[in-house]
């Protein structure tokens, strides 16, 4: 019998924990194909330190049930890229030890970066006859893995990101004078995660009123013409706008601030675009101006979690290991959307080596308005996803999340 | 019989409109004393510009109940400060507009600054002989406002910064590099919502490992040596910080920033203190450093919401209108807190002459290891105002607020 280990890499979700349950509770139930369930410490990295652990004894039931709604990466993460030669001395390094804990079955839960890691060893193994199935069960807040109808965590992350948008419009809206506020979204190249803000609208011209993403180029004087637009119908104007946004030659706005000047100790200053903008309109109208960087909170928080989302997460992971046990290795669990009746999602396998390394954007026929607005195909793509709220376990009024000392 | 008008000023929280269903349900239950609800549209501003709405038309039970839980300001808000001179002809105006409607009770719900409007109008009335009385609801994020327990609004706040800051701790640590996470929170004088991030901690030694209130002096020096020593024991460190603290001459930490250069536009640039002790720890420590502003969402966010929060505003708000039907004026209302067998809060009333324009601090005993962290008075103090979840009902995915279009 052979033993299973499992990783996570890359940036946290609110539901990469749920993968790594599903992984585990599906490992669990098959007790006369897999003997030890193990979870590599910090990645592919951390496991070349010799960092892992035996899940079976760490993971009481109940602190399994706490990883469903746990944010973060319980097992810790890395940002740690493979060879591309597969002659590296890491390759043999690795599967050494595989092969002294007997590993039969690898997962690695991530992003496009995981899946590369993922397609490394699963051709590695293939060309060197190892036995053990390598299977990357995907996440990202990013939503631009291709092949897969969606990605877990982007729907958590659009949910987080609709309902502050939301509470920042009530905020902005709650004095008399014009205001303008700048919400700017994680997302350096794919604007999906910033085109979750549309939700937010409760009725026709609701905030937020501008809506720019990275896909199409952004134009500062079109922008301004574009809020003074807004203005005439609107006293109080929420912006999001993509951490990514560019001009025409490909340069990012956040750029623009950055070359300003130096902080008190001599260094460029770093701020993002939402910093920048907020000063060229606090400088070109007569208005209040705000900006808001939703920062590492919408990928990590799980106030507004949602259900489906978490649910997908967990059944990918489970899929993952009965595709395993299968015989499958070197492919990702991608989702099928099946809409014939209501919304509902199947697990798939697609070929990792087709996946890792691109990226999938919005579709330009998705954005409207000359690049300020957001399509009805976008709403009815993405509000599926941030359906339902799981019920949290509280401890001292604090949600009672999974954790390692 | 007479009418009665309410309005909310200051800041938003997420619990402001709680109060006016407080105010409000209250009212409709004595239609034998109260004939007309009306609602001040921007405060006091807008009702001086002829802004009301009749609140028992435009309230359907639905929409009173879903005011329970949306945060922000159902009626708009206002910065508006009432001349010193009681004989400016404001006055006169502002009571002819309450005659007109025959207003005979008027709330405010805000914090010191709108407890200020409620002593003033008090004072003319009595001087003059109006007869109308005038009650305040007290609500703020801050807590500073003396001769209560504690003020409706800075439970929900405090919620949502205690598990930001739980979420932020957990996003920092998913890599195993040395790094620094340095959260800024609202509060310039009174620390009272930073302190609050002291809940975050899961068990001893977890983080946030360094936690500075404005209440002490904040030296920059002495704080890189706190870095240093947290390191010791643990590699991802977050820290937090009230947007006001200063140095032992008075200057703001965010003024260092500040004077530090010019942005893209040739204004100076304006960031917080958070920004410059990133910018602080990067120039001197070697590890990686960021820094979240929490921002507006953190007393504008219904995600956190406490129950007792929102229960004790709701109770705040109705308190007051049977106080007012009772006789009383010139009061605001007051917390008691009674500890002697569990948590539990009455109403009391306090003279808003000596409330208006005070503030109250976080008792410097309650802050220990020189002004770095918060002792277990505040926890066993805090604590409580945190509990309970209220249910949220949903539309699309997404809390379903009342609002005025």
């Amino acid at each position: 019998m052979k033993n299973l280990i499992v990783g996570q890499s890359g940036g946290p979700t609110a539901v990469i924990n749920s993968s790594l349950y599903g992984v585990i509770q599906e490992a669990f139930l098959h007790t006369d194909e897999i003997e030890n369930v193990y979870g590599m410490i910090n990645g592919i990295e951390g496991f070349l330190k010799g960092k892992y652990t035996d899940l079976r004894a760490e993971m009481p039931p109940e602190t399994l049930q706490a990883l469903r709604i746990t944010p973060g990466a319980y097992l810790g993460s890395c940002r740690y890229k493979l060879p591309e030669d597969l002659n590296d001395t890491v390759y043999p390094e690795l599967f050494n030890r595989f092969r002294e804990l007997n590993i039969g079955y690898f997962f690695y839960i991530g992003g496009n970066d995981s899946m590369d890691t993922v397609s490394k060893l699963s051709r590695y193994a293939t060309e060197h006859r190892e036995e053990i199935r390598i299977i990357g069960i995907p996440k990202t807040i990013d939503n631009d893995l291709i092949n897969t109808d969606h990605t877990p965590g982007f729907g958590s992350a659009a949910k987080y990101v609709a309902a502050s948008v939301c509470e920042i419009g009530i905020d902005a809206s709650v004095y008399d004078t014009k205001s303008v506020t700048i919400v700017e979204i994680m997302g350096r190249h794919a604007g999906w995660l910033t085109a979750a803000g549309v939700l937010a609208r409760k009725f026709k011209g609701d905030n937020p009123v501008l809506i720019y993403l990275p896909e199409t180029d952004f134009d500062q004087e079109q922008f301004i013409a574009d809020v003074q637009k807004a203005f005439q119908s609107k006293n109080n104007l929420v912006v999001c706008v993509s951490e990514g946004i560019h001009d025409k030659t490909g340069k990012f706005i956040c750029e623009y601030e950055n070359e300003a000047g130096t902080d008190t100790f001599g260094h460029k200053m770093l701020t993002g675009c939402g910093k920048y903008l907020e000063n060229l309109v606090k400088s070109r109208l007569n208005v209040k101006v705000r900006s808001v960087e939703l920062n590492v909170n919408q990928r990590c928080s799980a106030f507004a979690q949602s259900l489906t989302d978490s649910r997908e997460a967990a059944k990918a992971g489970s899929f993952g290991v009965t595709a395993a046990l299968k015989g499958e290795t070197g492919k990702m669990v991608s989702f099928i959307r099946d809409n014939s009746v209501s919304y509902d999602i199947s697990c798939g396998l697609v070929d990792v080596d087709e996946v890792c390394n691109k990226e999938k954007c919005v579709p330009l026929s998705w954005i409207t308005g000359n690049g300020t607005d957001i399509s009805q195909e976008f709403i009815d793509y993405a509000l599926p996803l941030i359906q339902g709220n799981p019920a949290i376990p509280m401890k001292s009024g604090l949600p009672n999340y999974a954790y390692r000392k």
